[in-house]
């Protein structure tokens, strides 16, 4: 909703049809963003809908199974026992699928925001064929709803996240060089459309950080790899590799621009007598603070681990970390840039970075300190992510659910 | 709509009345959009809303003196003539209030889009009195406003605009270097809820280039300088001046971020080992491409005016021409990192910058080209901002005609 889109549809005229989606809508949401088992007292009260209407709307989202009732609490006083009302589980999910550069998966989460099926296989992926790597990643995905439908669970739809500039409105790859992609139609290659089943599953695309992103936010379906009711609803997320990835979220969604671009903070200019970049600039963020770099700073080899490179760091290795402050320096530099930006003061460090942090945050806070104007009234955060492992394929699935919760007429009967 | 605000109110429930609120301001939207005058059925086809709604709601927005009605066209074929209808002219009024450094001042624009009044009185503002001006130009806008209610009027609000960092929630000035102001609540100085006739007039407040450029949209109501047939609704705009202030616009709305401070592009690094900024930092924008940067670096003294700078670059000045190719290139690379942070595709350079877009021109496009990852798959524009003449006047009255034509149920009676 936050996208930039000068084509947008014009809303429609409210008739009573839209009138009673809305409100079941909002209903499903104060269910949802209960942070807890709620009454249907609680849902009025939380709607401002009447205590009727409220009912009548939980009918039917408990006959969609897109919420529960959970055993009804002893009554406090006189009357009939409240009955808690949660995010059902095991019924609609949604499916994350990913192809990155070291793994391809699918991963399976319901309202509740538990993993219920998952299906991940490293890999190197280095210029790999397109339509080999999307045909076996497709028929995983196959064979993991086959699986979640045996056991009565409806799939919503599914996202598949890429590294690499995806226009999220033609659904269409311009480039993802470490996978060697470029100018691809990638959802047909999937097979989704065509399997033996005869079924259809809605598929979409997007760029891997900005799912990713959306698996920080504490609220909404997840699988909870660490506690993170600290994130708030609007941050930036980074995330560290070889490329630098980013997105910017707003309200627990997705800032995505014009074609689902913004957040390329790996092409920052850190500064323009730096080395050349591989995108044929000098002295991006990348040729600091990407993965290749720390590693070649650190006297390391191009495919050595982050952990080699941590365990040169606690063994207080100069040259490691002597990169690693020059890594914070210009990581800070180009954080700075974009919250002078876009004026958002949390950032969450995802990917390489999180056990790296230690050595980043000084240098990092030196530079938002002395580079962000409105330092001195905004306090900046800076943390680890949560939720590293595999995180867009949480966020993609995320992407579907919060589909379902938001426009869940059509999983209404009649 | 784009601030980013995680405390922002869950939507209301939709009621009948809030139902009759949506078709009321899709109708109003219907006939400030249409680009020119439209007939019921026009609204009816462009909303989805029946005839008979259309015409009950377009009467109402006809008794509020929001839209009006032009003499019946001759009619095509039998039946009763169309009766064009547009956005209303000299009825409810938007009031823009001003104070930047060298002028204060106020203008009134009609929902036609006509300025029907305005006072500018140019002064030298820096290190002045905040009270003592506000409360100059708060007496400024009594007179202008007492002038247009004599002629029939009603002003609907005001915004103030002001040079520096402001709070758009709290409706705080956190500081504005170059009036010399800091941490102040301005609204309360303006005098204007206090005013001898006991009315109370509605003021919000923002940044000047935020409001500025809101003026630059082609569409919605406005006093046009030039043609603007070509400005999208999203885009960067840029105004240059000591420093250089921006704003995101997407779907014609203010991309805030957390506080309203987003497009600090001023201290945007440009190159950590440059010179050393007024805020503290070294290198940023604002030394190579704001106005005293391009004055001492053409050999001028710091008081002189653009147009001594222009008369030195048609004269084929060596130190002139060396130094807007340093600033373009400058300003290239921070607009690189602008456009890779938030995919938008069209620049807009206002300020000081439209007479100096030929030298300009060709180092900003050429580090387009090479700095920002996705300029091989997406046309980037660069072009100089139609409207320039107190910009933040015209942004500033046309938030608040926004307002009434997204809310018109406080105008319609009953």
């Amino acid at each position: 909703m936050h996208r930039a889109d000068t084509n947008r549809p014009r809303p429609p005229a409210a008739r009573q049809a839209t009138l009673r989606e809305h409100n079941l809508a909002l209903v499903a949401r104060a269910v949802f963003e209960a942070g807890g088992p709620c009454s249907r007292a609680d849902v009025a009260s939380a709607t401002g809908l009447t205590r009727a209407t409220v009912s009548t709307l939980v009918e039917q989202l408990l006959g969609a199974r897109i919420i529960a009732e959970l055993p009804p609490l002893a009554p406090q006083r006189a009357g009939r026992p409240a009955v808690p009302l949660v995010p059902a589980a095991r019924t609609v999910v949604g499916l994350g699928l990913e192809v990155n550069v070291d793994y391809l998966g699918c991963r399976v989460l319901d309202l509740a925001g538990a993993v219920v099926a998952e299906h991940v296989e490293p890999d190197d992926l280095h210029d790999c064929d397109p339509s080999v790597v999307l045909g076996r990643l497709g028929r995983l995905a196959r064979a993991l709803v086959a699986h979640v439908e045996e056991d009565g669970m409806t799939v919503a739809g599914a996202t598949l996240a890429l590294p690499g500039l995806v226009d999220v409105r033609s659904a269409r790859l311009e480039v993802a060089p470490n996978l060697g992609w470029s100018r691809l139609d990638p959802l047909p290659l999937l097979g989704l459309d065509t399997g033996g089943d005869a079924r259809t599953l809605a598929v979409t695309v997007a760029n891997e950080a900005k799912l990713a992103a959306l698996a920080q936010s504490a609220r909404g379906p997840d699988s909870d790899d660490r506690p993170r009711a600290d994130v708030p609803d609007t941050y930036l997320y980074v995330s560290g590799d070889v490329g630098i990835g980013s997105a910017i979220v707003v309200d627990r969604r997705i800032f995505h621009g014009r074609h689902g671009w913004a957040g390329e903070i790996g092409h920052v200019v850190v500064d323009p007598s730096g080395p050349r970049c591989r995108c044929g600039a000098t002295g991006c963020l990348e040729q600091y603070a990407g993965k290749d770099a720390l590693l070649r700073g650190a006297g390391l080899a191009p495919g050595d681990a982050t952990s080699d490179l941590l365990a040169a760091l606690e063994a207080g290795e100069t040259a490691a970390l002597t990169c690693l402050r020059r890594a914070g320096t210009a990581l800070g530099s180009a954080l700075a840039d974009y919250v002078n930006l876009v004026d958002i003061d949390t950032v969450l460090l995802g990917g390489i970075y999180p056990p790296l942090l230690p050595y980043l945050r000084a240098p990092v806070e030196a530079e938002l300190r002395s580079r962000v104007l409105a330092a001195p009234w905004a306090a900046l955060h800076v943390d680890a992510a949560p939720v590293d492992h595999h995180a867009a394929l949480t966020g993609g699935a995320r992407e579907v659910l919060r589909g379902v919760v938001e426009h869940p007429t059509r999983w209404v009967e009649g």
